[in-house]
C-alpha cells in the first residue's frame, strides 16, 4: 500500500439542472512540518497544511469523502458557514452530528452548498484546528449568475494561530486540574505560514533583533505566500480566520480595503483602512492595485482584542513584474492596538446588508440569554454559558434525541437566562457553576433570540472578547451594546438592515443580539469559536424539529448508546 | 461531575464452586507525572502509573470495566497471559478481537483466570504502553490449593523503559518517511520509577558524576519503591517486563534467585546470580534474606540484548528494621554484557518445565516458519515477517471472520515458509516485502509448530533479539539454535520437559521453535512484544474455529464493517 498525497477532483459526474456532484477525497493523517520554520508534528491533509481549497459552485452537492489516517484519534470535519439544510448529520461536528471518524475508517458527507460564498472547513473534534486541520471551502455563484461587485481576480488569506506545542498536549494541559494553560501562540500564520522570533531585516524587527533572520526568501516550509497582483487592476481578498485564541486585524500597507462579504452574505460596501477578523469569521474585500507599481507593499496581520506577545504575521502584495523578494521600502504597517475596542465596535457599526437581503421577523417566540463566563468548577477552570460548562456526550445528539436514548445527555435542559442579581462586572462567584449537556429544544420555525452577555472572568477587571459561531443557521446581529442587556435595548434593535451571518463577536463587558429562525431540523451547536473556549465549555446546544428528520444515515452513529441501539435492535 | 481516582474492588458477588466474581473498575486517563523525575503527560489508571494491581483467585471470572477518559484517543487493554478460553472478545487487542473503546466510552472486560500466576494487563493500542499503560494482574492459586514451593512474603518489580517524548508523538516518528528514530529510552523505570540522568551519590554514579544528584531518597514522585524485608525468610518476586524497546537483566546484590515460574506455569527450580528478562515475560524467583541484616542491598535493573545508552535503574532491597534511605555501602551490582549472548542462552537452557507439566504432543501437523526481517517497504522502513509487515485493519478480525466481511482483511493468508534460498546473514535484499493483514488460518485441535527465524536487519552485521508473545494459547519452547532453522533440528527438539510459556526469545541470527495446540477458537495476534517493533509490523494473525464461537457480544464490534454490518443487518 503506498499512501498517495494527491487531491482528486472530479467534475461534473451527472448535470441535474445546472448543479452537479463535485467529488473530493480528503486522507486526514499526521505530517511533521516547520509552518513557522519551526518543525513538528501537524495534521495534514493530502500532505497540505493547511487542508486544499476545495470549490464549487452554488446548487452544486458536495461529496466528500474524509479518511481518517491518523493512528489513535478520532476526527471529524466541519463544514463552516453551509447551513446543512436537510443533511444535518453532515454538519461534522463531533458528539452533535455524528461520532468522531475512527483511525483507519472513511466517512463520506454530502451536502448541498445552496448559497455563494466564503466558508471553511476544519476539525471540529479536540483541538484539531491547532494542529493545522482547516483549508478554504469556496463556493461561487451559480453558472450563469453574476457577485454584485466586478473584480479581475482574486487572493485568499486564511488566518490563524500556532503553538509549538500539539493538540494532543494542549487537550491534555487544558483538562488538567489546575489548569495548565497553553500560553500566548509561539506564531501567527497567513495560509499556514509564518515566522517564529526573528528579525526580518535591518528596520523591520518583527520580534527582537537579537534574533535570527527569518527566512522570508527562501523555499522552506514557512516562507510566505505571496500574492501576486497586475498593477491597476481590482482584486478580491478572501479571508477567513480559524484561530485557536486570538482574534486578528489585517492591513495592507497603501491600500484601502472595501467589505462587500461577511460569512458568505453580501454586504453594503463599505471602506477600511484595515480589517478585523474574528476566528470563525469569513470577509471578502476588494482592493485596486492602485499605488506604485515599481514598490510591493506589505501584508500584515496583528492580533487584536488580546494582550499577546506574538508578532505580526507577514507577507508581500507583489506588483508585477517586480521580483517577489523585493522587500517593501517601507517597515511594515502597524495594527490598531489591541485594546482599541472603539476601533473595533466601529467597524462592527459599518457592517450592514446588502440591500435585497432578507429582513429579520419583527418580534422573537423566544429569548434565550447566554451569560460568559469563567468558572471555578470542582477546582478545575472552565468556560461556562449561564453556570453551565459544556462537556460533550460521547454518543451524538442527533442520534439520541431521534432515538430517545434518555441516558446520552442530560434531560433538564439548560436555563434561558440567569440570575437577575448577576453583576457583570465582578470576578465570577463561582457559586453554582456545574458541568452539563442539555439541549435547548427550540420549536420548528419559530423566531429566537439569542443574547449573548459578556462578563467579569475569574481575574479582576478582566472580560475578553468572544466570537460564536452557530451551525445549521445563519442569524442577524441585530444590535450590541455595553453593560448588562436590559428590555429597553430590544426597541434598539436593527431590524432594517443587520447583518446576516453565521459568526459575531459579543465584546468584554458588553451583550450581542441575534435573531434567527429555527427552520432547520437537526441537532446544533453554537459556541465560542475560540477552539481553547471551546473546549473548555463554551457552547451550547440547541435542537430543531428532530422529529420531522426521516430515518438517520447509520454511518455516523457508531458509537456510545447509538451504536448500542442499532446493533441489538433486531433483537429489541 | 467529578472524576474520582479510587480503585473499585467488590469482593465476593456469587461465590460459585468455590470461585467468585471479581468486580474491577479502571479509568484510564491523562495526567501529568514525573515517573523519572522529569514530568510529562502519561496515561494513568485510577490516577496511578503503573495502573493498580489486580489480584484473584485461579477460577475466579473478573469483570473489569475499562473507562476510555482520554480525549481524541481510543483504547484497548490486554490481559496478557491469560488465555481468554471461551471469551476471545475479551482479550483487548484492538483491530483483532475488538475495535478501541472510543472516548467518553467503557467496555466491560469479562474472563475467568484459570490457573494462578504472574500476569499483567497493558495497552494493546498503537503505543500505549509507552505511556505507562501497564499495571499486575496476579492470579493466586485457588482457596485450599497450595504453591509447589514455600515463601513468607511477596514482592512486585514491575520493569519498563521511558521516553520523554509521549507516545503519540512516537507513533507519528516510527510511521514517518524518512522514519524519525525514536531512539533509546531516557530512563528505565521500577513499578513506574526511575532517575533521569543524575549522580546516585560519590561512588555511585549512574550517568555521569556532573549530573545533578538523584532524587533517591525523597517524596518525589520518582522516587523508588523501596523493598521491605525482614530477615531470614523467603520472599516470593514476581517480575514482570513490559519495555517497549530493550530486554532487562535483573541483579540483587548478594542475593541469589530461584527460579520457580515463568509466564504463569512453574519450571523446574534453578539458581541463577542475576535474572534476564524480556519484554512480555514474567517470573516468580525466590530469595532468602540471609545477608548481614545490619545492611541494605541495591536491586538494579540494567539493559541486555542491545546496545543502549540507558543507565540501570535502582531500588533498594531494605532489611527491617533498617532505615530505608541507609544506602548499601557497595557500589550497584554489574550486569553481564550487552551482548553476552552466551549468558542469555544459557539462561533459558536452564528453564523447564516442572515435573507433572503436560507434555507437547510428540508430532506437529503443520509448521509455519516465520522469518524476522528489517525492510523498506515504498521506502519506508518496516519490519516484516516473512516479508509481510503487518498492518492492522480497522475491523476487528474476530467479527470479520465470524461474519464473514472479506473486504475487511486480505483474503490471502500470509506464506507459511519463506524462499529457501534466503540468506540469514545477510542484509535483508527488500525484494518482495510489502504490507498486509492476511491471516494464518489453523485448524481447530491440530498441532502447530511456529519457528521463529531471526535475520540480518538492513544494516550490515546487525541482527536484535526479539521476544515474541502469543495470545490465547500457551506453547512449548520446544528448541533453540543459531543459524537457519533446518529439518535436522527437529529432531533436537525437547518434547520431554520444555517450558510451557507465552512468550519466547528469538536471538541474533538463530532460531526458536514453539509448538502448541490450537484448541482456542478465536482469532490472536502473536507479535514481537518489543512495542515499537510491533507497531512497524513485526507480528502474524492466526484463527482457530472461529466457526465455533456462539455469537459475538456486539460492545467490542461498533466500528468498521462489523458496524456497518450489525447496525443495517435488521435491513439486509
Amino acid at each position: 500500500m503506498v499512501w498517495i498525497h494527491c487531491f482528486i477532483f472530479f467534475t461534473s459526474i451527472k448535470p441535474l439542472f445546472g448543479s452537479r456532484e463535485r467529488h473530493y477525497k480528503l486522507e486526514v493523517e499526521y505530517m511533521f512540518w516547520a509552518p513557522d520554520c519551526i518543525e513538528r508534528p501537524v495534521i495534514a491533509v493530502n500532505g497540505q497544511l493547511p487542508a486544499p481549497t476545495i470549490r464549487a459552485r452554488a446548487g452544486d452537492t458536495m461529496v466528500i469523502e474524509v479518511a481518517n489516517k491518523l493512528y489513535t484519534d478520532g476526527i471529524s470535519i466541519h463544514w463552516h458557514g453551509i447551513r446543512q439544510r436537510g443533511t444535518p448529520w453532515a454538519d461534522g461536528s463531533s458528539s452533535i452530528t455524528q461520532c468522531p471518524i475512527k483511525p483507519g475508517e472513511t466517512f463520506v458527507y454530502r451536502f448541498k452548498v445552496d448559497k455563494p460564498g466564503t466558508f471553511m472547513y476544519h476539525g471540529h473534534h479536540g483541538l484539531h484546528r491547532t494542529d493545522g486541520l482547516y483549508g478554504f471551502l469556496i463556493v461561487d455563484v451559480a453558472e450563469g449568475k453574476k457577485e454584485p461587485f466586478h473584480y479581475d481576480g482574486e487572493l485568499n488569506l486564511f488566518l490563524t494561530d500556532w503553538w509549538h506545542r500539539t493538540a494532543h498536549e494542549q487537550q491534555i494541559m487544558l483538562s488538567a486540574k489546575p489548569l495548565r494553560w497553553v500560553g500566548e501562540p509561539q506564531s501567527l500564520l497567513i495560509n499556514g505560514k509564518g515566522q517564529y522570533n526573528c528579525t526580518l531585516a535591518p528596520g523591520y524587527a518583527t520580534s527582537n533583533s537579537s534574533s535570527p533572520p527569518c527566512k522570508f526568501k527562501g523555499h522552506e516550509q514557512c516562507a510566505p505566500t505571496i500574492l501576486n497582483v497586475l498593477p491597476n487592476k481590482t482584486y478580491r481578498i478572501r479571508v477567513v480566520s480559524s484561530t485557536g485564541l486570538g482574534s486578528e486585524n489585517l492591513v495592507i500597507a497603501n491600500h484601502t480595503m472595501t467589505v462587500v462579504e461577511a460569512d458568505g452574505n453580501y454586504v453594503e460596501p463599505f471602506t477600511v483602512d484595515n480589517l478585523d477578523v474574528h476566528t470563525g469569521e469569513s470577509y471578502s474585500v476588494l482592493i485596486s492595485t492602485d499605488q506604485n507599481p515599481n514598490e510591493n507593499y506589505w501584508v500584515s496581520v496583528g492580533v487584536i482584542a488580546r494582550k499577546s506577545t506574538v508578532p505580526p504575521a507577514l507577507t508581500i502584495l507583489n506588483y508585477l513584474p517586480n521580483s517577489a523578494w523585493k522587500l517593501p521600502t517601507s517597515p511594515p504597517p502597524r495594527h490598531p492596538n489591541w485594546d482599541d475596542l472603539d476601533h473595533n465596535k466601529n467597524f462592527r457599526k459599518s457592517i450592514l446588508a446588502l440591500k435585497g437581503t432578507p429582513k429579520p421577523p419583527g418580534k422573537a417566540h423566544r429569548r434565550i440569554v447566554l451569560l460568559n463566563t469563567e468558572n471555578f468548577v470542582d477546582g478545575y477552570i472552565k468556560w461556562s454559558v449561564s453556570n453551565v460548562s459544556l462537556v460533550l456526550p460521547s454518543t451524538p445528539y442527533l442520534g439520541a434525541i431521534k432515538y430517545g436514548l434518555k441516558h446520552a445527555f442530560d434531560q433538564r435542559p439548560p436555563p434561558d437566562n440567569f440570575a437577575s442579581d448577576y453583576d457583570i462586572m465582578k470576578m465570577a462567584p463561582n457559586k453554582n457553576a456545574t458541568r452539563g449537556n442539555g439541549v435547548h429544544v427550540l420549536d420548528f420555525n419559530t423566531t429566537v433570540d439569542f443574547i449573548l452577555q459578556n462578563a467579569n472572568t475569574i481575574d479582576p477587571n478582566v472580560s475578553g472578547s468572544h466570537p460564536w459561531h452557530m451551525h445549521g443557521h445563519d442569524f442577524w446581529v441585530v444590535g450590541f451594546g455595553e453593560g448588562k442587556f436590559s428590555e429597553k435595548d430590544v426597541k434598539k434593535f436593527n431590524l432594517k438592515n443587520p447583518p446576516l451571518r453565521n459568526s459575531a463577536v459579543v465584546f468584554s463587558y458588553g451583550w450581542t443580539a441575534l435573531r434567527f429562525v429555527a427552520d432547520n431540523p437537526g441537532v446544533w451547536i453554537f459556541h465560542c469559536h475560540l477552539e481553547h473556549h471551546l473546549i473548555m465549555g463554551m457552547g451550547v446546544v440547541f435542537s430543531v424539529g428532530v422529529e420531522r428528520l426521516p430515518e438517520l444515515p447509520p454511518e455516523g452513529l457508531a458509537c456510545g448508546l447509538t451504536a448500542e441501539f442499532l446493533m441489538r435492535r433486531k433483537h429489541t
